[in-house]
């Protein structure tokens, strides 16, 4: 097996440590040396976007995202301009915190329509694009796991994601790879080698045996079945090397301390990731 | 929107009525007249071969598949070899009890290695289907939702059970389609086109949303967003003109006497498929 991937390449993405506000989060990531964080919008915005931004300088941290922007589709042309104005301040926010890719989670369709949810989202990148780049902005469009189409997301392959992705240049757009969404893809590999020079995000998890949740049933590296080295070092071969975020939806793990939760990442990314 | 489906087309799918043995319902068939009714091999083991073979036979019903074959992946050939042979009396039963279909769910990976599961997965369709078609049994692939990948089968597109099932005659190999497995695809309707005259089964239930459990979960027709008529429509534009089976996982359905589920399973058919 190929060696451990960089201990400074790991991000907090701070949903693993939910019950921390954001200052807790930047102090946990101080006191166990991890030099990124992924930040959420509600917890930015509990904690007040200067406040956040002056915390997460001051650590010393690099932002490797905000989550989240998207969740275009809605079925008045009015509901839609609000969605695009909500991107617009998502957007703002990143540039304020220095985060330079916008996670994008494109939204479940409002209706049984699913194709015209899929074009809205479309039609919502398009609008978002122009505002993005002039703030500096990269959007990532992630792929969710196709159990959450009904509920969050009708961009459930990479697939997907890279077809929108290419409409644009790659400093504009392209994709957030998460292994719990896309390890089940019998074209895995394939989009991935196709997103070259496109992917903005990596995160890592764990898919758990038996599956306890849809939303919460989300393991730590090393506790499931997802091939995860090998789809790191695909995605290096694609040309990514940034940040590695962990994102955990765990009730277990929320539970568990955080500093406790941090020392545990840190372990399971060397030997897993 | 289009005319309701034939009536004359719904099988009972007995996993629907769970708590009932094979014989009740059998006599709910009758009772409620529906035509059809796909057999699970635990339900007919409970009750015996012959005996539910007489019992179907005598009430006049056909039988629209034998759920299930598959379940391929085992780490040692000696474990493989035990799966092929049980695959071998699946198929036995079925010829036995009249069905002309066994539907394979393909089975999980035994560890991390999807790719030799999915390898042993053709291995064991390649090595049945000589024994299937001398017993005058078609093999019916189902792909299952992404989020079974882990746990019952490492074949969850369209895409690869067409590509599985191209190798052979659309005598020998097909494909089911089910809703909830496959409405979330964004080559859904490309895919059912691809198998153009081998579907070989068409299996309807819905999405809830919220969605309360990965395996227990499923709705009734109507009550989620699954646009059923129009894959029904597509289903048929490839040529299939065979039974439509209600198979439903669902804790609150199974807890309701079966005759107010047929009952209520009829109305939906006749309003939403």
């Amino acid at each position: 097996m190929a060696h451990s991937c960089d201990i400074q390449r790991i991000s907090l993405n701070q949903i693993t440590t939910e019950r921390w506000n954001l200052r807790e989060a930047v102090d946990g990531c101080v006191r166990e040396d991890i030099p990124w964080i992924a930040l959420w919008r509600h917890k930015v915005a509990e904690t007040g976007l200067a406040e956040s931004r002056r915390l997460v300088r001051d650590a010393g941290l690099q932002v490797s995202s905000l989550c989240r922007g998207g969740m275009f589709p809605a079925q008045t042309a009015g509901a839609r301009q609000a969605k695009l104005d909500d991107n617009r301040r998502a957007v703002e926010e990143a540039a304020e915190l220095g985060a330079e890719v916008l996670v994008l989670v494109c939204g479940p369709a409002p209706d049984r329509d699913i194709d015209s949810a899929r074009k809205w989202v479309a039609e919502g990148i398009e609008q978002l694009v122009p505002y993005a780049q002039s703030h500096g902005i990269k959007l990532g469009i992630e792929p969710l796991h196709p159990m959450y189409a009904a509920e969050r997301s009708v961009i459930v392959t990479l697939a997907q994601a890279n077809a929108l992705a290419e409409r644009y240049t790659p400093e504009q757009v392209g994709i957030i790879v998460d292994v719990f969404h896309v390890w089940w893809d019998p074209d895995l590999y394939g989009q991935i080698s196709r997103a070259s020079g496109r992917i903005l995000g990596f995160h890592v998890s764990d898919w758990i045996v038996p599956t306890p949740d849809l939303l919460m049933g989300r393991g730590m590296m090393g506790d499931g079945v997802i091939e995860i080295r090998r789809i790191r070092q695909s995605v290096e071969a694609a040309g990514y090397q940034g940040p590695i975020e962990v994102e955990i939806f765990n009730q277990s793990i929320w539970d568990t301390p955080g500093d406790e939760v941090l020392a545990l990442m840190k372990r399971r990314y060397l030997e897993h990731v």
